[in-house]
């Protein structure tokens, strides 16, 4: 087909979507550094991580080797409700730009919780509910995630208790809202319904709480009750496996139209998005079939990639959770306050983290003001209003769409498009005001943060 | 392809999407009655409306006879960016009410409005472009039609003035702030920009606004510079010119696996919606080809075709607008406040009131709290969280579905699902806390509302 007028959108049929996940650490000759323990600093066993995590996301956790892992019949068809997710040609964008460059994104914000998280949180509450248990726990802080698990939860009949931090609370109740609607317990975090939460409150009265503490809250109240796990929905390498999706009907609609991308464009805060989009191009520059410059983007304000350090660390800012070695600003590294646009985790997906290491890709960082004023522009041509995390991947986008305008070349440009900015519009309104600023750490700063990290080699 | 299963979505691919509207009018033995000048009691002449109304959208409202009218191909390139909307096939909602129906609905809410209104926003800013027009006005509720034509204009780069209802600007920010994101510019209403908004706020300095009045500033807005027109998002006939696209494509997916529809559901407040959804059906029953049941659906709280009356009214609370023979509830009708399920207006389509006047379509009104228990139902399942409006033609799907449970019939059931409800989460917070109650006007109310219409026959 590939002589066809490329459409707008090209949307795989039914029978076309992935039937299997791509797990792309099998193809890694390095593979990703093993969680350890905390306590005993030995890399953490099924039996350890059984308490906390439902069985089956813990074997696809540790499982480096298995290229391909079947999709249960279950999960297919719920993503049949709003997959497959669509690859825009931006031809608008490019006519408005004046570019030879063809532009490319995969749009995962047709859905309730108006991202790709979506695609984690439907097969993490399927295992569970394989497993018989009752009920999953979880943080939330901006509430995407929070969400994704509700729908979920709701679509499988398992209870879902969501500890979302106590400012985002207050601050979103909208969010809160959407969780409501699909029958998900949402307590704001530090609360009274665990010890951790107790603890925290009585030394801290007036915290409006933290990721860190969210995450201690939910995983005291999967393990103090019988038939609960806890659920992460990103950074762990199973959610990079969900995600694979999302490159793998990227690349088979690619394929169906002879299109190859040169450049591949992703945000970058876990890794979840930019891990799944770039799965199986990856898996084709690791094995030689394929050459592609992957660029992973991330906040100026929060660089792990670009300013952070390769090494062991904690998780969780609470210091409770397994040492992950990755690309980590330090556990107790916190973005600015008024950083607005995602992606304020720590650290990054040990996957990513091993092959950015190896050179498979590159990384750039950008200024918040940028990102927005970039969000805005898509918006305007292209219609969709991104969510801030998604623009810091069109900034770029549209960097490289506008070389190609002074060198000429014709390159083929895919980025991710995560999802729409619908509850992001408090961010919007600061950018509109001329009230947001950027901020970028010093070197001070993040060696400072830097200097608490675990010493483990 | 009758025989194939039959998706979980339906997508047409771009070269089977309508290139034409099409006109129900010019299929209607007895025509919908024209609309006439307050003044002067004779229909409107397109000289009369040239300065307030693009001349193009005067020439399709004024046209009963033209069946086909081509879509231009600008207009058609926009609609490739989120159209064709999927029909969705609810396997996840049959299986779990355990009904023998057959539950299909048409998504209009895969873009950033929100809903369909941007399928006839696109349209008309098209026309105001050819027009060599600046910008246009219009006035803006809870925000959805406003945020469709800031789209619109901003992707054809005019001008977009939008007055909106002043305590929807002070309730509703965000939807304030998708508008300014693509530079729209929103007044609340009533304002100093305007002689009328001036003598309201002299007269009424604590008003929180009303639609009618913004409709008067908005008019003002338009016809005392040069190169502004008005435009307006439902009830009139080029508006559901515009949504017939919705049935066409409808109809396009379903004749394609060879699916009838028993029964046509779709929520009525202007008719955008449900006329643009049943076009091309009830053009087949119009020429007696098919027989199809049609059920508009409408809020308790404002009942025009189930308890309005069938007569000449004014189109606006302000009575500057021209009249139109409608289902009414008179033009003073105002919804009890506690109402937030949308489709507030008093009057209705001219042409959908004649269609019902004449039994081509039945109408039923359902209690807001059903209406939001529906959209629950439905949400958990399908994963989309509807609008409030969307959700009424969800309410009698599924009591008709559950109908066919108790007879065994094994109904096609369609309808139409307009938008989604990210926007109309205080409602949805109501409604989880308990504190949403239903209005139902008295025959008292009614008949004083009823007693200004204008005396014309």
């Amino acid at each position: 087909m590939s002589n066809e007028k490329i459409p707008y959108k090209i949307y795989l049929e039914e029978h076309e979507m992935p039937t299997h996940y791509y797990n792309l650490r099998a193809d890694m000759e390095k593979k990703p550094a093993p969680l350890l323990n905390p306590g005993t600093g030995e890399p953490l066993t099924l039996e350890e991580m059984e308490p906390i995590f439902c069985k089956e996301l813990i074997k696809q956790e540790l499982d480096n080797d298995t290229k391909f892992v079947p999709i249960p019949q279950e999960i297919r068809d719920f993503y049949k409700m709003y997959r497959p997710s669509p690859l825009v040609r931006a031809y608008c964008l490019e006519e408005r730009l004046g570019t030879p460059a063809k532009i490319y994104y995969k749009f995962e914000g047709n859905n309730t919780s108006g991202s790709h998280k979506l695609n984690s949180a439907i097969a993490q509450a399927y295992y569970a509910k394989e497993q018989g248990l009752k009920g999953v726990t979880t943080e939330t802080g901006a509430g995407q995630w929070g969400t994704a698990l509700s729908m979920a939860c709701s679509y499988f009949q398992l209870d879902c208790d969501v500890y979302m931090v106590k400012v985002s609370y207050e601050q979103k109740p909208f969010r809160r809202e959407v969780m409501r609607t699909y029958g998900a317990t949402i307590t704001p975090s530090p609360s009274n319904t665990t010890n951790i939460g107790r603890k925290i409150l009585e030394e801290h009265p007036n915290t409006t709480g933290s990721l860190g503490c969210a995450i201690s809250e939910a995983v005291e109240a999967a393990t103090s009750r019988e038939g609960y796990r806890y659920v992460l929905g990103s950074v762990l390498n199973q959610v990079l496996l969900h995600q694979s999706i999302i490159g793998l009907e990227t690349k088979a609609a690619m394929d169906k139209y002879g299109i190859k991308p040169d450049i591949i464009i992703g945000s970058a805060g876990g890794g979840s998005n930019l891990g799944g989009l770039i799965a199986p191009f990856m898996g084709e520059k690791l094995t030689g079939k394929e050459d592609y410059q992957i660029i992973a983007v991330e906040p100026a304000s929060c660089p792990s990639f670009t300013r952070g350090k390769f090494a062991y660390d904690f998780a969780d800012t609470g210091k409770i959770c397994p040492l992950a070695k990755m690309y980590t600003l330090g556990s107790d590294y916190i973005p600015a306050p008024n950083h607005a646009g995602g992606l304020r985790y720590h650290g990054m997906s040990t996957t990513l983290s091993e092959l950015y290491d190896q050179g498979y890709m590159e990384a750039r960082s950008v200024a918040q003001t940028d990102v927005f004023a970039a969000a805005e522009e898509f918006a305007r041509v292209e219609g969709i209003l991104p969510a801030p995390e998604s623009a810091h991947a069109i900034k770029v986008a549209l960097d490289e769409a506008k070389k190609c305008i002074e060198t000429g070349e014709e390159k083929t440009i895919l980025f991710g498009l995560t999802g729409t900015g619908y509850f992001d519009l408090t961010a919007y309104q600061k950018y509109h005001d001329g009230e947001m600023e950027d901020y970028v750490p010093t070197d001070e700063e993040i060696a400072k943060s830097l200097s608490s990290l675990p010493q483990i080699d």
